[in-house]
């Protein structure tokens, strides 16, 4: 079949998905192809905490019903070096700025909700059978970025299609096609990879404490986190070589109350759901875009987990290329689609920054020499007797630094 | 000769001449030890910035008259990258702290003063012929550390002398023999070698602009700052490889005006007086004592000269130094002789950490990966976007770090 939208996007992730939900209320159409299937993408396991940012975006597509109903809304964080703790209070060191605790997983679900239902909708009344996301679609390659009608090749159900459209939008991810379409000579990629790794569980147990605490600790890192008021999400940092079977439960849940132990706190244990090891890496490609292709979050940068970054990160590319798709389908003007790329990049750098900062500052690197370790040591104590120091990372958490960032490029 | 006095110090250096006046005021009897001749100290070309701390302190000594007559005020420091330009307004973003502009030969000169016309007044009131410090004295040894009366054999005139003493400080720098004094196996050295050198140049030049200048510039650091209102002080990054030859006259005016240069502005040029390459390296050595003898400044610890920190570590580690010795004297309580290493680390990792942080912010470092150069970018633009990011530097300039850490560890 060869058929035609306004913008493909490729991948149903936050980006593409938000994408496609900011679209359809302008009038815009839009088609998501993902390669997987829709259960699979509903239960994939990701970061969690939204900036104030993110749900205003999602807010703005009427995403928010049950984010605003479920989400839990946190003043503050905890950091810990070696069992001393320093909570950062976000809303009183922003001007009231606040993060929200609420599952990529469940943005996900319902942006793939509002989507399919508008299509019932729509095919309801107009009597057609539209389809805003199509599930196992694999896109193969992309044709004619340089030429106004890009055409988009997948396979669904072994049958091969086309999807010509004005514009592509590609959301597939770091592994995704989207990067590999822009050619190399073109293309300038900046990373660092982290000589240790998360392993991350979901467990049945309520959270033992009302904010998230990141701590550092001479046996490494480790984060008290959770999903909701009945599922925590737990870390610890672990050798880059080491595999599941080195981490039964009982050393897991041993090293999370070491680490993010404190004097009259008990960590509570409850049943392990899953277990994943996450890698730790920092990656940018430049440009972000090439002819009618432009990428959104991890298609175009990684960040490491350390700061929560990488979801808020894919909204806020979104909500730029929304805005600038906006412009040439309101005005014909492809200026703000030309400049996509400069218009996220020191955002983009920012934030790598900060999650850098966070990662070198929390974690054991068993390379860091000992002079590096006293200054990592002096930047935690900088923290506590520092309240500029504590306002610069409550800042960059709540991602009031994007908003000065843009600011300063305008 | 054999003689005895209270505190032995090594090295006339700000840290054992200041050590010496705020001990005379106090009525306790010193020995400063100087390998060279007075001329030869007093004609050594150091840094010339300093913390409203060390302020306090040269003024608690009663050697600031012509430091409060001379001295020129700071209210801000400028930063630069690439040409654009970020002032930082100390006084502003500190609750009113400024540096203050005063060379460390002038401190040098005057304490010198100070210590010579007491010996006078004493000698011809007393019919002694007491003398406070004696030039041209070479310590080759301490020995008795671990008793209550060291010694010290140092050698005068080619004849050798012994002064036994209460205690001794180990005022005598890097090279000296004091931190050596201290056995190997019970010392723990910290230390990083920063792949890039700075070429300094004193110039018979009215600065071209009131205030200091630190700027990052692709081609290297270059530093603007000044002795005086009729003398230039300014550096270039060069190479570690580099000899003074390499950089002729025309070649170093050439790279500043690059360096520093900014639409509009002109860096006047003079004579050059003087020509010296420094190393650039951070070095940690601890504890900083043994028995009966305390380090104060270079003997313990080096920091890049990015900050001008240098000389104000010294003046923090000689003022802790003459509180607990006082208290000793007083009171007869070695408590605070006994916690002085652990009452100078806080601050001296404080230091360390942003004397790390300036010199790699604003050098070229040839070795750094491209990834790392763009999150030095976003760093100063960071200074640019974020009142906090630039209170921190604020705060860390002036000083008011080492009192924060004082107040955390008490």
């Amino acid at each position: 079949m060869n058929h035609h939208t306004q913008v493909g996007i490729i991948g149903a992730g936050p980006a593409g998905l938000l994408l496609s939900q900011l679209l359809h209320q302008e009038g815009i159409r839009s088609v998501v192809l993902e390669n997987r299937t829709r259960e699979r993408v509903e239960s994939r396991q990701r970061a969690g905490l939204l900036e104030q940012n993110t749900v205003d975006r999602l807010q703005q597509a009427g995403a928010s019903d049950r984010l605003d109903r479920e989400g839990l809304v946190h003043d503050g964080v905890i950091l810990s070096y070696n069992g001393q703790r320093h909570r950062i209070d976000l809303a009183q060191l922003t001007d009231g700025s606040r993060v929200t605790i609420y599952a990529q997983t469940e943005v996900v679900k319902d942006l793939i909700r509002l989507r399919l239902d508008a299509d019932s909708q729509q095919n309801s009344t107009q009597r057609s059978t539209a389809q805003s996301i199509l599930f196992e679609a694999e896109a193969k390659r992309i044709d004619g970025l340089e030429t106004p009608a890009p055409t988009i090749h997948y396979t669904q159900n072994g049958e091969k299609h086309t999807l010509t459209c004005d514009f592509v939008a590609g959301c597939d991810g770091f592994h995704g096609i989207s990067r590999a379409s822009i050619p190399s000579e073109l293309t300038k990629v900046y990373d660092k990879v982290y000589p240790y790794c998360w392993l991350g569980i979901l467990a049945k147990v309520p959270p033992s404490t009302h904010e998230l605490i990141y701590a550092y600790h001479e046996r490494g890192f480790a984060l008290h986190s959770m999903r909701s008021s009945e599922i925590s999400r737990l870390y610890v940092q672990c050798n880059v070589a080491d595999r599941l079977e080195d981490w039964p439960d009982e050393r897991i849940w041993s090293e999370l109350q070491i680490r993010l132990g404190s004097t009259g706190w008990v960590l509570a244990e409850g049943p392990i759901l899953e277990k994943t090891i996450t890698p730790m890496r920092s990656f940018v490609s430049e440009p972000m875009q090439h002819g009618r292709l432009f990428l959104a979050g991890d298609s175009a940068h990684i960040v490491p987990p350390t700061g929560a970054k990488g979801l808020n990160m894919a909204v806020a590319d979104t909500g730029h290329l929304f805005d600038a798709l906006m412009t040439w389908y309101r005005e014909g003007s492809r200026a703000d689609l030309d400049t996509y790329t400069e218009g996220c990049m020191r955002r983009v750098w920012r934030v790598q920054e900060f999650s850098n900062f966070m990662t070198e500052l929390l974690h054991h690197n068993p390379e860091r020499t000992p002079f590096d370790a006293h200054l990592q040591a002096s930047r935690f104590n900088q923290l506590i007797t520092s309240q500029a120091a504590s306002a610069l990372v409550a800042e960059n958490y709540v991602g009031l630094a994007a908003k000065q960032s843009a600011e300063a490029t305008t």
